[in-house]
């Protein structure tokens, strides 16, 4: 069976078929929306070449066509990024864990969703589905990146990371099943990956098409490609990224985006890797007005993706909203795990998904939870 | 089905049933040859008195009559001794842990093996059995205590751990499945206790009758029986306890302990608990000589269990090889986990079992495995 006759099953004629210029596209934007996280495109982007090299398809399906009792599974990599970046992973490793957990299940899987927004876990669920014949589904559970397992709209809405199925790259296999305490499983994913060297491939948060349709945060695949096609033709037309990035989102989800800062990164406290920071990456970084913001200094918590923003001392963004740090010239977003210090950048904020504001979403990922003593308020009302 | 049933399904009709009595005998022999770890017997002892009271039966079957074909695991306890003393185990966790097994497998468990001799996991094999309704076979994977999951003859005569199913008493499941790497079936096994709060459940081992006739110490719980049932009858019989071990290992093994040393612990230098030390309890204990030991001393290493013993600075046992710190008028075992300044104890050595003592064997747990720049030596040569 491949992804085309799934969707014929389904009933479903209408779906997008993905090739290197949108997966390209896609990924760009993810990466934009990953708020300083999510790994390097590069690395996610290689497996996709490859599958498209070898004639696989990628089908994408938007998530209404979804039917109620189908069984899906985000396919995603789980550990530090800065290992990803040495550790390139071998093809087969996210079969390997999406096989082991349709035995665990004893049910097929038939369509990938991806986790987050991410220069590595978008991608691999365009890959991942190519792999495996089934189509990906229009939808993930951020429409942003964050550093652990339980932090999605799909546990704040009831559905659970449980079983996942952890694997490396010399075919060892953890499967977790913690029921409904997502925070273990995030606990003993980080240890086995960890255990692995650092890095793991993970297939989780098995669930329903229903499942899908109401936990999701719908349409975080066209979200990332419209920003990242607005970039890319402001690359091409010598427009301002930054400015068509706004307008994308404008378009796309109706929400304004704020840019609110640009300067070059002066300071970087920066600590990572190991076991005490469950191989995070996280620290503080100080940036010094350029441009229009001489004289005015931003602050940037991390824990692998940007946390909170403050600019001369006021907090001007918190989690889960996000944050961009942007080069202004390409629109290409710097990193946490990459960024050095004279690096230049414009700041980006934009308010994040409806369904990652739910109150249990401000518990589970709100500035309190990464152990900041500050209470939330919506980007907009900070940027009014 | 019951253990009876199973038996006469393999057409055995010679098995032994275990009573209370014989539980206390066999678990106080087990927690002898434990040297120094083990963990606490009343834990372990009060889960078979559960079984027994509820009209459970305990059967031992000699493993020569175990058919080839048949699959067969260990269930144990796998975490650190003093989190255990402070929680001691629900019912159920390890019925959870081996029906998963039996999941994961597709097969029927159809008897136990213990992994060790301790005071926990010796009972345990038999209290799991009695409520899964089946055998426990009569040989373990050391006829000692050893802190690793892979310490055991089964690795050195081919036989891994995986799949290795682990729990919590919350039902959490963690199943470990690595091939024939055991060392990191290990540290996955070891950090998911460290995730569950410090202790876990496993059914382990899983393997084949045939493998458990090739690659066990067999009759290692006759040994145990053997040696608990001496000490038994030397306290009953004012008896000098010591001397009954020795005579019951020349009987039922026919091998030479060695009494050597008498004194009371004067030092104890120990690390525990912590993520660095991974759960183990580890140091040096100093034990000054006392009656016809005056003026001589005794040091031992430990990383749970008793490692290596000097006298007056000589090496004279290393591991492999059995390490016994016993009270000279009960014949109790003194271990690492309880043991307190002041504390006096008779040090007896015991040659570890022929399967023990490989190549292979000292290669993974001899004393350049644990840390030490020793070569294995025979504890008969060191004491001859």
């Amino acid at each position: 069976m491949g992804a085309r006759e799934i969707l014929e099953s389904w009933g479903v004629m209408d779906y997008r078929v993905i090739d290197r210029a949108a997966i390209e596209e896609i990924t760009l934007g993810a990466s934009i929306l990953a708020t300083g996280g999510g790994g390097d495109p590069e690395i996610g982007l290689l497996w996709t070449y490859k599958v498209l090299d070898e004639g696989k398809e990628i089908i994408m399906v938007d998530p209404k066509y979804v039917p109620d009792e189908v069984q899906v599974a985000s396919p995603a990599c789980l550990g530090a990024a800065l290992v990803l970046t040495e550790k390139p992973p071998s093809g087969g490793v996210l079969n390997l864990a999406m096989r082991r957990l349709e035995r665990y299940l004893g049910r097929p899987i038939e369509a990938t969703i991806p986790i987050e927004c991410g220069g590595v876990n978008s991608p691999v669920a365009y890959a991942a589905a190519a792999e495996l014949g089934v189509p990906v589904i229009d939808v993930d559970g951020m429409n942003r990146a964050f550093p652990e397992l339980q932090m999605t709209s799909w546990v704040t809405h009831g559905v659970h990371a449980s079983p996942t199925v952890s694997v490396d790259d010399r075919e060892n296999v953890t499967v977790i099943d913690t029921g409904d305490d997502d925070v273990l499983a995030e606990n003993l994913a980080r240890r086995a990956a960890m255990a692995y060297g650092g890095i793991s491939w993970v297939a989780t948060y098995p669930m329903t098409g229903r499942q899908v349709k109401d936990a999701s945060i719908l349409y975080s695949q066209s979200i990332a490609w419209a920003v990242g096609k607005a970039v890319m033709n402001a690359r091409r037309g010598h427009l301002d990224p930054i400015e068509e990035l706004l307008n994308s989102l404008r378009r796309e989800r109706g929400v304004e985006g704020f840019r609110v800062f640009k300067g070059k990164i002066v300071d970087i406290n920066r600590e990572f890797g190991s076991e005490a920071t469950k191989g995070f990456t996280l620290g503080r970084v100080t940036m010094e007005g350029i441009d229009d913001h001489r004289g005015h200094t931003a602050q940037l918590d991390f824990q692998n993706e940007w946390l909170n923003l403050r600019i001369d001392g006021e907090v001007r963004c918190l989690p889960p909203d996000l944050i961009a740090v942007l080069d202004a010239e390409t629109g290409e977003p710097i990193r946490t795990d990459i960024m050095r210090y004279g690096y230049r950048g414009t700041i980006v904020l934009i308010p994040a998904h409806e369904r990652m504001r739910t109150e249990k979403g401000i518990e589970m990922f709100g500035p309190r939870h990464f152990g900041y003593d500050l209470d939330y308020v919506p980007v907009e009302e900070l940027n009014g």
